[in-house]
């Protein structure tokens, strides 16, 4: 047997240590991705590490402390230049962080020859200038790639799968989808096919303590990321709307009632909760009576023109209300090839594994299509 | 914005003309696929035919009596060579035949530097001596690539949504689904959660007639070709069992009854489809007795170390009862992080469009992952 022509380990930055950093961390110091990646780097807001260590190796388990007690004051400019002038340049830089700043440099990190992989959504959610600039310093305008499989569904391959479509020559009549998993939590919880009276309340105060919201849970309820999530869907479909403003283009309908929109901080909200319960408690009678449960959806109708985020009605043989439980998500593409029946894509959307698993198989692509050009 | 960066299209030879051939050179020659790849040859069994034409192009409506008036008798040895010398090359080779004696040639093919994309099942499921072969020919133990997406699933992501799991480290504890589109066509008819006295050979009949089955069904409900997607798929997971003769090596269930199995031709076996219907009629009593469907299922269980293909029994509410409509394709993979809650892919799993899609969408990765060394 010829023995394997082995690439070099491809350079790498890890900034952001948060639920999701770790995960990657922990999956890029381990086989099989351990002999494709070498962490050159890991940072979180403040601080950050040069790698390796003259001592022993950093580990899911020790990483932290030795960060907190040996790291350096976090300069941006210099972790991208470790990245470009690396032996093994061109490397990845991993934007883990949840900040606006990191992606607002997407551009000038791309033109230095650097990839960038992130599961952060405000870079290609944002305003069409910068999403137009990122794309301009980007494959394949330039040879350096910009992947972002995590910021919808997770490990879940809904833009690889649409990018697929796209690239084949099909056309995209709709995208329909469940891409909340808070919120697909608290409908299926809310609104199941059998019946129930449950509060909207009750649901949304288990869903906190489940640790299934943001802290506050007003940042679910808002939409606003299921519309983040639609913002970048919409960009990879050739005949949808132009959106300006990115997801603040996209009519969006708050779950916060008006009734609690004056409530100041999140304990004021949080303890007003109950005030909303009959809206909700409305919708979903209004729902039983033609034999449908609510769901918080994402649409995209090329045909139409239409992008919106908001509470829809299925029928109870819909698979958003038999297929889903817990937190998952499901995305549904109807296109030119895949109709009437849909390609569907189920499973958990949210999570710190999964969503690492979407930012590492992203590097992979990064690495077999450097591969041939570094053997 | 600075001029795009567009690498010289890739050369290209498609063998096997079709249903599935026709449509991916429909696809080869409409946008975008006709500014990345050159169509430098075509062929049937027969006949093959260099282009570009002299004349006028080829289209999807005049290649047939092109190729029939112009070809050239076909000479494997020659199209190979015409994709490792062409000034682009490498080339891609397309097997878009069903035949078992051009997979027997992918080593070949791959160690003269020219990549291989195929819906043919026989390479990736036949002895494990080919398959071998093969690997040992191919990236990354060479730069050729030998791609397979639409021997599962057709253009459904199944085998890069595996491929990823694996090679982000994650754990495959069980893939299971429902793998033939006409197996899916007649159990949705034939045993539905609501019920119903439909008689298998009714179904068998109109699936006949639908244009959903081989010419000779027994083709399909051999499962054979469930059990050839359950031996790729398989060796894609590391700690699946070995199957050293292929899909020969899987337990696989018959659903041509033991008292037609002495049927000499596919006209007896179809005339006396009717002595089987009471073997069926049990297996689905017995089903519904439990508040179960039937359906005809691969199952891959890590675990347990078992792969097989068989008829097997699911709760009225499960998504193999529920979800499938039509010919659809169901595959969930249960992995460490996928769990309890699978990760599930649904849609037309077969059909000329959705087929050749899954050979150009590996082109496409093809195409991207030599673009950084061809720029």
């Amino acid at each position: 047997m010829s023995s394997a022509v082995i690439p070099r380990p491809i350079p790498v930055a890890l900034l952001g240590l948060g639920g999701v950093g770790k995960a990657i961390l922990s999956q890029l110091l381990s086989p099989p991705l351990s002999a494709q990646f070498q962490l050159v780097l890991i940072a979180n807001s403040r601080q950050s590490l040069s790698l390796p260590l003259p001592a022993a190796p950093i580990t899911p388990a020790n990483f932290q402390s030795i960060l907190e007690k040996h790291g350096a004051p976090l300069n941006l400019t210099s972790v991208i230049s470790v990245l470009s002038t690396h032996p093994d340049a061109p490397g990845i830089f991993i934007d883990s962080t949840g900040t606006d700043v990191i992606p607002a440099m997407y551009p000038q990190i791309l033109s230095m020859g650097v990839h960038v992989v992130t599961p952060n959504k405000k870079g290609f959610s944002s305003s069409e200038a910068l999403y137009k600039a990122i794309a301009e310093k980007s494959f394949p305008n330039t040879p350096s790639f910009v992947y972002g499989e995590s910021t919808v569904g997770a490990g879940l391959p809904i833009i690889q799968t649409l990018k697929d479509l796209v690239a084949t020559g099909d056309e995209i009549e709709k995208i329909e989808g469940v891409f909340s998993g808070t919120l697909s939590y608290i409908f299926n919880e809310f609104s199941k096919p059998e019946g129930g009276d449950v509060k909207f309340s009750e649901v949304v105060k288990v869903a906190k303590d489940k640790g299934y919201t943001e802290p506050d849970p007003r940042d679910d309820l808002s939409g606003t990321d299921v519309a983040r999530k639609l913002s970048i869907l919409s960009r990879l479909v050739p005949t949808a709307p132009a959106l300006p403003e990115g997801y603040t283009s996209i009519p969006t309908q708050s779950l916060v009632p008006d009734v609690l929109s004056n409530a100041s901080t999140k304990e004021e909200y949080l303890e007003r909760l109950e005030e909303g319960d009959e809206f909700f408690a409305n919708v979903r009678k209004e729902a039983k009576k033609e034999g449908q449960v609510v769901r918080y959806v994402g649409v995209i109708d090329v045909k139409s023109g239409k992008v919106e985020a908001k509470l829809g009605k299925y029928p109870a043989d819909h698979a958003f209300a038999t297929a889903l439980k817990g937190s998952d998500n499901i995305i549904s593409f109807t296109t030119k090839r895949y109709s009437p029946r849909p390609l569907i894509i189920q499973g958990a959307g949210a999570g710190a594994d999964v969503t690492a698993m979407g930012v590492t198989s992203d590097m992979v692509k990064i690495y077999e299509r450097l591969a041939v050009s570094r053997i």
